[in-house]
């Protein structure tokens, strides 16, 4: 019997990069989490401990924060390629880079009806993030969204479905619809203005699911899916990842009250996992865009 | 030597309350966290396990859904008084209820330019809260606001400290003042507006925050303190609770690139943790207002 | 009107602190995780920025990590009175010094049978925790766990409750007693041998959680805090907040299938939640013993 | 452009079932997070919304529950390859099932030396795991384990790695090792002894942890998965995510005090992230065996 060293990898993760542009009294921030990766050629760290291949995750640290002085940080995408191709040139041994970047949002604090020059409140709507996967003469670039968290009081149903001994869901017409949405889209190139098609894509997935009357989450994020894939051709599929956060309506007929759609409980613990891509028929071929990313691969 | 029960309460915490009204198709949401608990004369069924006093938390629970329906939720301390009053009546060995309530925020999704009457997406920018202590004869109402995460990327300096043999922080003239705020705030009465009163509080804290030039964050919340004491007469007291989440300027001096306040890495633990009251001398008694509240009595 | 400043502390949370012990081969480790605040004069800090009477929470970092050496760290308690002294000697304006500690326990690998030299694996059962205010004069030490999970799959009634209209919880003479319990009990005296007392303490718990045949969470404790009370005369009181954590029977009946107290839901939200304190007629004034504990004030 | 539904699949995460075995006075427990998914044809369910094909969520919900009852819950890689073959059944339209299973674990509490009949106290140690993916014709199971927190006071190198102009970590040939490790691995077949298979792994994988000399934490990593292989010719291939949780000798320079790699703080981000497999030549497929498993595939 022979033992061998399989798929590996091994980085810096969480690097909490914090940058602050203040060339004008006007500041701009960008707030990230960084983590990055190195795979390839690396046996002899693992079979006998010799490291001389290896570029210290330390090291792979000190680059993302010397980087973001160096290089700046415009979008996440940019920063993010930029770094995987450094470390390409660095480390020989590698054949694959990935790097992941979750960047949180700020808002300028309002002051006199003014957004204020230097001070800012988190804001929510979502996390955004992206994860890109380079090698030697090849780069992916996986862009999404997460904890965004959404709801329909009405306009959502759930009836038809299969029935087995069982069963004991009743069939609604009019139900809560909540999640928490993670979505994440593959770009068919690396040739796309970064800030601007997330900013429209969120919008998008946002209004889709406010719009589509739903019969069953999957087909809201079937038609969510689609809208983006039709208004964004540089788009080769979207894959999501929701949670089905139950509302249960609360039976209040022990109290004589009546409970038309008006009192609910929102539930923890279980709730539905659905999970879905959308893609188009001419997409091309993924690679390794989707290395490693938990829940869809 | 004698054993005794001393100070004691118990309820049912973390009902996960939502109320839609769909009276027209234009749906309002709250969403809410509620926490409900006793206090008074339940000797017996500590000493002896006797629960003839004990108005079981199941209870409880049914009462925080069922007023959700029979009074509405109109502003959160108005259901947290009407909730703590129910629960007196209902248990004549009570002395106390304490009524704690979280409020999840939701903004309209936009449509076509419009909010949409139905499909919400969670907004950010803290969780407004209220605690509620109603005794026989006597209401108390501290309301607040949490996880209200805000940052300053100048105007704040930290220098004239004292210094012992242990001591090794440099002074600084310009650093990064972030904190993710706790602010809780006691009203005077009950006669308040509320949710306008919180509107207000809440836009003044952050253009204080904003406004203030730091000496230290102590004196951020001394100044955000004073001035919602000043602008609100309804308000005897405020207490802050606020981690001093810090940056670190990152030394890129090794690879020969300088940092003026431009890299920082965002530290997890440990954080500094400053807590400071503001009170008027006129402040009526708190009683029990602050019954049970972490970190602040 | 005037405003000033009311209760206020400051100081520096959540310090890894850990300590190996290698003077032999066989080392031991301390894990800890300190947080340590100052209270007392410092008004100057908060309303005009001067700090000149502020010892900053950096020094208090440099200070608890250093005396891990200089001091060492044995038992908890120990380590925290050292600190909060030393805080009192460097800081000429504090009253008041608050040292809280947690420990995180760590087993022996085993190897062959026997404990490994250098090696060791976390372990469950419960954190050990310390609470130490330090005043001029004075010395205050409340100890406890806090994480300790356990369960009774019977031995737990729940019946002879109050009912009103909103009661519809049936009365059961079985069920799961389940809870997270934190305990923390306040010491007489600082003349305690720490580590033993802990053991026992700990001990006692369990074995009075196993042997009292439950007719309420609340007689439960009750009857734990007094065991603890009758065996520790150094113990003046104990305190006790516990998640009544529901484990729900399942109705499976609907599938034709019984269910005599076999399967079990276990709940995540809402919970009941119990707090109450088990003391003695003639135990001390507890003086700030219990400042700023969440819960427990 | 044609738009096609990709890879999905859908079902209910994290149900809470406790089972209760109780029929001696002795009783067992066994306490499980249980997530169960379908994939297939369903892609009416995603563009029509036609829900015809799909087995609810709230259905598997029930399935696990009952079968908790029906079929028993011995090791929890039987249970959920009866869980998953059952789904099979029920849904006609499914291709794959996977169920994933954690595992609390609790021991009895001791009272008189004895552990008691039906008190337990959950344990740390880990938590138990596995993930079974069932095809028509097909079974996979990849069981493991996590949060198993381990640490090396010393007998851990780190040098002679790669260095760029970004690199300024020192070498070091004493360090603290300390990982919160996952481990998983698939096993050849289904005829396995589960429960003494996972004992078995388990204490092999903290003895080879404690008896290997560290050169690097993937040099630990592949001698942990070669003992586990070397052993257990039942195992395929082993996984190993292993988060490097660095600790950092603290500079007691500045106070005149020696730190001879006594004292430490634990950081938490960054942290290094290592993920290795070590596999035999004549492993079989792994077929689905790895599907949607995060970080692994």
């Amino acid at each position: 019997m022979a033992i061998h060293l399989g798929a590996n990898q091994y980085g810096k993760a969480e690097n909490r990069v914090v940058r602050i542009y203040r060339d004008t009294p006007r500041h701009e921030i960008r707030d990230l989490n960084v983590s990055t990766a190195l795979r390839g050629r690396f046996d002899a760290a693992h079979t006998t401990g010799e490291q001389g291949d290896v570029l210290p995750t330390d090291t792979q640290k000190n680059t993302a924060f010397a980087f973001a002085k160096e290089k700046g940080i415009g979008a996440i995408e940019e920063y993010a390629l930029t770094l995987g191709e450094r470390f390409l040139v660095a480390s020989p041994a590698a054949e694959g880079a990935r790097i992941e970047v979750e960047e949180y949002a700020w808002e300028r604090i309002e002051v006199d009806g003014q957004g204020h020059d230097h001070s800012f409140v988190r804001s929510g709507g979502g996390v955004r993030n992206t994860i890109v996967n380079v090698e030697r003469g090849q780069a992916y670039v996986v862009s999404g969204i997460s904890d965004l968290v959404v709801l329909k009081s009405t306009g959502s149903e759930f009836h038809g479905f299969l029935k087995d001994e069982y069963t004991t869901l009743p069939e609604t017409d009019d139900r809560i619809l909540a999640t928490s949405l993670v979505a994440r889209w593959r770009y068919e190139h690396t040739d796309v203005e970064w800030d601007k098609a997330y900013d429209r894509i969120k919008a998008l997935l946002l209004e889709q699911f406010a719009k589509i009357h739903s019969l069953a989450l999957q087909q809201t994020l079937y038609g969510m899916g689609s809208a983006v894939l039709e208004a964004h051709p540089e788009v080769a599929e979207i894959r999501f990842s929701a949670p089905n956060k139950h509302h249960f309506l609360v039976d209040l007929s022990p109290f004589g009250v009546e409970n038309p759609g008006e009192v609910f409980v929102a539930a923890d613990r279980p709730y539905g996992l659905i999970e879905a891509t959308v893609t188009r028929d001419d997409a091309s071929d993924p690679g390794s865009a989707w290395h490693a990313t938990p829940g869809f691969c």
